[in-house]
């Protein structure tokens, strides 16, 4: 994956990209490596301070690091505000993402009707089926499915055995990776007596600009209007995302998180891993919530937002979550010492 | 999706599905609508409280509304005890499923051994293995894998990219969605000094008519007996039902929930989103489980069940949390207290 | 599944796998069962004390059992020290995995310059990239994807719909279940003001030997060096493992676990259901952790740790956990009562 042969000077970096260059700028860079395994032709970076100690020790040919690592190393460094950031932008300079091939493989089902622009590429044994529009520079990735009336903007790629239903639409450079199932009816019962009679799923799901769709992630088809991701969203793997959500524009979801239909996440939000969030809840811009929290209530004020209970080892845990249950006759009982002391210091004085 | 060209008047549903008719019998209605988005020819629904002051707002055609909304528009609407039951049934009504298209795609590769209902339909690069059986108006999606002697039921639809391993059954009026895997080998090992060993799993999965399997859940075959799964179950996305599981009929699961193995869940409950359930524990009929609770023994009585750690802003979280570690011992401390002053009492009085 | 028509002596049993024989050694068995279900051509075992009633009621044919449960039946029976294993050896015995059929489906796409060994097989719409390399009698199953360059060892079974990314490693004897991917993009994005950057991942996933993949888990490449998973790890399904995660040899994970960045758990671990460990954490070898728990800090010490909220009915629920949010404050109040306590019953004294 990393056999770029092609080489930059630090000069070359931060002519693009800016920061300051300390060293000799004339240092050549081919690939990115993390501190411990770098070599004289790699550049690392620095962006989490428990590898500080790392950077003394590393045979990097250069670093990316923040102003206060500045002189960590003697290597020849670029340094910036956010190396993190600077690195990702040097990463892709070195390591491009394949462009589309351009062209529609033999064993590839292509419906007649579908506008399958020249440059995108669909992949083999794909199906793109009636009245489907795949952009320029798409990818259809190999077995990949794409529903009737379907529109895949331009430079948006799905990789292998992704599945979008009839009628979703997907904005330009979007990546969605294996797995996913983009569309799938909302999970719409209603309940008659003694059985569930389903609700009819007749929505969409309408995803923008920018987006990243983690592998095995499901987005449901909405139950009436349709399910919305904003521009710039990231979704990491095995998200669920239910009906007639509506996630804002660059919000950022790790992997495993379910979000109920018809809720409502913010801008900007940053949603860890395992999350639960429960049906009509809504959360406004910029909230945090950390990952294993479950949200059962509308969030108003941004903030970080936290419920996890703190492991320990069996034995302790059996000790104290046992008193869980009788929490609030604790309480009635702290309560009924303080009212009987106060009594007798009452009496007292 | 709701390009349904055919409309029903207010009296024609009334005469199929009930309720009481308030307004002109002659209003017509093509699509469905949320009250926010419908116009002149869609007819919405209310059955939550939470927006029932958009019901005065809608612009719909008509409105399905229970007994106690019934004034809160002027529209012509149709009054029923179970609003969101009669919209299921009206809006099935307008947009039909699909019909199985019947045929065999030229790609799809068919063993000779198998048999395939005349009028069932397998889509592009669907694989139908031998022995497998195809049941009547049955639909294999484009790009799925039925195993060797499957069984697959009357109008049962697998979506696209749906595997089915050898020797499961699917009853009739089935429907799964894209990415699930049905008979995927159980979880099970047995561990021999320093390395585990593969118990192979020789039962398969039997579902039960009328169920419905979300996209990415996966169901794992019986080690020895079968994985069974009764008629009108409703499971979401991405759940995972482990080897020997039963799920009792009419029972319904949200998203994200796993059942561990030979656990045994009643009829007609209703199972939350991101539970968890404990290996071998029973539960009982009309069971209801809160979302995100972890169920780690049996449960014997009906009710409402719940365990979810109560979110907050982060900083309250650590200061509350900490203390659990030490519950135990507070308990103590308070049983102290009790005594002391106890004590102190019976010595005053 | 359990078609096998060999049959094999209780007297070959014991000569193939130890054991005490109890009863006629002519015995013989030709497929494995419930206690419950078994008939006298069945072999059934008890390892879960909970079933001990059932192995007196049993019409097994023969049964494997502990010491502790040898008189608990007059049938024919092997005694030794680890029944379930004993049971996992017949098992495989009496039903052999299905051995690589070998040769390359019609319908599969196999790029010229990969290497398939002659007694592979690859099956129907499979697809195998340029460079990618597979072992003897490895099975790629049908409509799975191979990326370039990816190595598969021998004997390792792809079941259908397996996604293998490009520059993978897959070592020998693994088995991945259907909906799998190894390989995705590790979830890596640095944040520029209001939106996100991709981090390339240019990583890789090397798996070791014996390694048994669930079905729809998903392992991430790595963002610059690789995801490892070691030899004879056993994944359950749905979990995921972020970038750069190292699982060490002969642990066992449980279903819908999930796994943050840069993870490192130790050998011979055994992980529950659901479980969530956050990003950078560290476990050293023999640490046992409960279902539901959530892993926020490094573990250094084997043992089994747990953090589960008890669940209860939710009237209780309800009641017990709006507690939480003062339990700072019960803490500070049984502090202050026991101040007052301690002060006044110095005064008396």
């Amino acid at each position: 994956m990393n056999g770029s042969s092609t080489s930059y000077s630090l000069r070359d970096l931060v002519e693009r990209f800016g920061g300051e260059l300390v060293g000799d700028p004339e240092t050549r860079v081919s690939r990115v490596a993390t501190l411990e395994n770098a070599d004289a032709q790699s550049v690392a970076f620095l962006a989490n301070p428990r590898y500080l100690r790392q950077v003394g020790e590393t045979r990097a040919g250069a670093v990316i690091l923040g102003p206060d690592a500045r002189d960590a190393t003697g290597a020849p460094r670029i340094v910036h505000a956010n190396p993190y950031l600077y690195f990702a932008r040097v990463s892709a300079l070195l390591a491009p993402a394949a462009a589309a091939a351009g062209g529609i493989h033999p064993t590839a089902v292509v419906d007649p009707s579908a506008q399958v622009d020249e440059t995108a590429e669909i992949g083999a044994h794909a199906i793109v089926s009636r009245g489907a529009v795949i952009g320029a520079r798409a990818v259809v990735g190999a077995g990949s499915t794409v529903g009737e009336n379907v529109r895949i903007g331009a430079e948006t790629r799905l990789n292998p055995r992704v599945t979008v239903y009839g009628g979703c639409t997907l904005g330009e450079r979007v990546i969605v990776h294996s797995g996913a199932v983009i569309g799938a009816d909302g999970f719409g019962i209603a309940y008659d007596e003694d059985h569930w009679v389903k609700v009819p799923q007749v929505g969409a799901v309408r995803i923008g600009d920018d987006v990243e769709i983690g592998a095995n992630t499901t987005i449901d088809r909405g139950a009436i209007d349709d399910t919305v991701i904003e521009d710039g969203v990231k979704l990491d793997n095995q998200i669920q995302i239910a009906h007639n959500v509506r996630i804002g524009a660059h919000t950022a979801i790790a992997a495993c998180t379910g979000i109920a239909g018809s809720v409502s996440v913010g801008r900007n939000c940053r949603i860890g891993g395992a999350v639960g969030i429960a049906g009509h809840v809504s959360i406004t811009d910029g909230v945090e919530i950390s990952g294993h929290t479950s949200i059962t209530k509308s969030i108003e004020t941004p903030g970080v937002y936290s419920g996890v209970y703190p492991f320990e080892p069996n034995r302790d845990w059996r000790r104290n979550a046992a008193q869980l249950r009788h929490l609030a006759e604790l309480v009635r009982r702290v309560r009924a010492l303080e009212h009987t002391l106060a009594e007798l210091m009452g009496r007292r004085s």
